[in-house]
């Protein structure tokens, strides 16, 4: 007899895992023994094939071939390199996807270029449930413009499209929630912008890597994601931003430096922007950090989004249902309705931190988002369905026995 | 008997280096067998402290320890940590630096945030002989700006003084001349241009590392630098930027990224600024590329930044000496004057491309600027005096035979 504290055919999992077309994909990745790791949203875990390619950029291109290898290594490329997987895994066609900087200063180049790009008077609509990182950035954009800052306004989500009238000229959402998974309908909101003449931004942060992204096909304007969750590209790995090709010949940014020049090594006086979306780039590349995740990208190899989309939300209904059947303390915020849904499940708890600690000292990584949640994400890369059983009966263990009351979890540490 | 083109006492460049206190350091250092390596204020080479720390934060704390690497192994205080190892560098009390983003970006920001804390009407005052990415960066942000933007005047070097006058609210300077060496004195106009009411931002790209920078005795307001130049950091190392003391609490900054407000993780609505200078951070840092500039920094643990600036303008006068008894043909367009040159010295001539291509070829890196400059820098932590006389005895055989003149230099390579 084993101590099977969750209702249900024991074996289930293990046989969805048997016939998981994807479960031999969690071999690309170095994770720790006995870890059920559902925090891969916040920060992928490491790709096997990172650590040799670092020594390799390391030991044999810096350190050996030095400067050279900017030719040699063809570094000098690696944004668009990189950009261009990135772009295969999010519907772009070639010369729209560029690996840069990080999500906010890339959503700044993006807001600016949509606002330069936009009929004045110009307004920014927003939802007050974004990432509010994207919401300070306008915010810091128009403190700079001043009296010149476009209009901003901040709709509740179920107000959303009642607000998105012929006043405004960018729409900026984030389409996954990052507290409830929410996920908005891409191709049908950047519809309904471009409908009322509005450009539209995208954060695809949490949707880049696990949701089965067409942005040619849904005509978006612009979009900015993240290297570092679903891509697995280590932590703070750089960012993409993508410039939809029809605007590339009349789109400038304000972070013009000089890798983003026609010919940055002229070092001729006046900027002449460079031709398509290398006119995004700023500074000097990030070599060893765009190295890492280079080479996390090729964990994508080919892989069929859709597929990963498809297992993604069999592994969100299946932690519902099996959540949902320790009883009712565990309040579901996500949406239930798995297309609706992100590559997380989120549930409200009172005690939602000291919960997440004591999960965390089960060996079961999930995180708390202020100040109520517990958030679980999952990579269909390497997340199997015995992980999600094992997440649930770590947290009924955690839920029964009251391991969260004891008083060592209940310190907030800084990075929650 | 060898065959020493150089004239003068063979022996010289041996007695300097044994008695040069910083002979040592160079061990630090893993450099190619047999290669002169001049190129290091472009990318400074590996230290031997880098691959051990990046298979540490990559193995051990990304891999094993995941996302609660953030606390456990502090990475949200990396850039903090990076920033006060820099600080005690350029001659700046704690608080005052910190390590982010690429030089470009940062210039961005001070310059926003040294524009929202001058009087208006608002002029920005460089020359024409700046990095040319800084003007590209002040180009970008007017453009941006519209009608609203500063008046912006590129004076010629000779003019400076003269066009500093009352209109002028941000003079923004790079120390050293990127082409010519030629060097700044940055406490002097940091005063002059004080005395006319202007702020004052410096681009330290060239200095930093190498030069014995005061600059809060300089009484500074702004500063940025680069990561990858003399403090060896990688390619693309993330930059730093310096805000004064006095400011900090009334400068803002248009980047306003989560990692720069005051509480990151409540995830709150609406920007509020950090305290002191982790207001300008922006997004989360890259902390496999800062994790290996924060190693290359152990190089300096010890070392007083007076005798590496010494050993600099000894290496600088010892090349010009060598080159010079070759014969005329290459121009000298550094200041002769040890004290006016930062740490490269520059020689103008019609074949510079080739000649640097040849110079390669024949293990010796320096490298070429256009049109018509081969340039070649010497950082004192590696470079030896015998690494000055090999480059000058390469030069002389490369002129005398016409090394140059083979076709296979002529075709310039994409980055130069």
């Amino acid at each position: 007899m084993d101590h099977d504290v969750i209702s249900g055919p024991r074996g289930s999992a293990i046989e969805r895992d048997q016939t998981d077309p994807l479960a031999p994909v969690r071999q690309a990745f170095d994770l720790p023994q006995g870890v059920v790791y559902l925090d891969g949203n916040s920060l992928g875990p490491l790709p096997k094939a990172v650590p040799k390619a670092m020594a390799q950029v390391i030991e044999r291109q810096w350190g050996a071939t030095l400067i050279k290898s900017w030719n040699d290594h063809d570094w000098i490329n690696l944004p668009s390199r990189v950009g261009e997987k990135i772009a295969h895994l999010i519907g772009a066609g070639p010369g729209q996807v560029i690996c840069t900087d990080s999500v906010s200063v890339n959503l700044f180049k993006v807001l600016a270029a949509a606002l330069r790009l936009s009929a004045r008077p110009a307004k920014i609509l927003s939802e007050a449930d974004n990432f509010p990182s994207d919401l300070y950035l306008v915010e810091g954009m128009n403190a700079l413009l001043g009296a010149a800052a476009p209009a901003f306004e901040v709709a509740q989500t179920d107000a959303l499209l009642e607000c998105l009238d012929e006043s405004v000229s960018i729409l900026l959402l984030t389409q996954v929630n990052f507290k409830t998974g929410a996920m908005h309908d891409l191709a049908e909101l950047t519809a309904r912008a471009q409908a009322v003449g509005a450009l539209v931004i995208w954060d695809l942060s949490h949707s880049t890597g696990v949701l089965d992204l067409e942005l040619d096909a849904a005509n978006v304007d612009f979009a900015v994601g993240c290297g570092y969750k679903f891509l697995n590209g280590g932590p703070g790995a750089p960012g993409y931003l993508y410039v939809a090709s029809r605007h590339q010949g009349s789109v400038s940014q304000p972070l013009s430096g000089w890798m983003g020049h026609a010919q940055p090594f002229a070092f001729s006086q006046g900027y002449e922007p460079a031709q398509g979306v290398k006119r995004f780039l700023s500074g000097t590349p990030a070599i060893l950090s765009m190295t890492a995740l280079d080479a996390a990208l090729t964990v994508f190899d080919g892989l069929e989004l859709a597929q990963v989309r498809a297992k993604s939300e069999q592994l969100g209904s299946y932690l519902i249902h099996l959540v949902e059947s320790i009883d009712g303390e565990l309040e579901l915020i996500s949406p239930r309705d798995a297309s609706q849904r992100g590559s997380q499940v989120s549930f409200r708890h009172p005690l939602a931190y000291p919960i997440v600690q004591a999960l965390i000292e089960a060996d079961v990584i999930g995180d708390f988002r202020a100040p109520d949640i517990v958030r679980l994400g999952f990579n269909p890369l390497f997340n199997s369905f015995a992980d999600i059983e094992q997440a649930a009966r770590a947290l009924k263990t955690v839920l029964m026995t009251g391991g969260h009351l004891e008083s060592r979890f209940s310190a907030q540490k800084l990075v929650t």
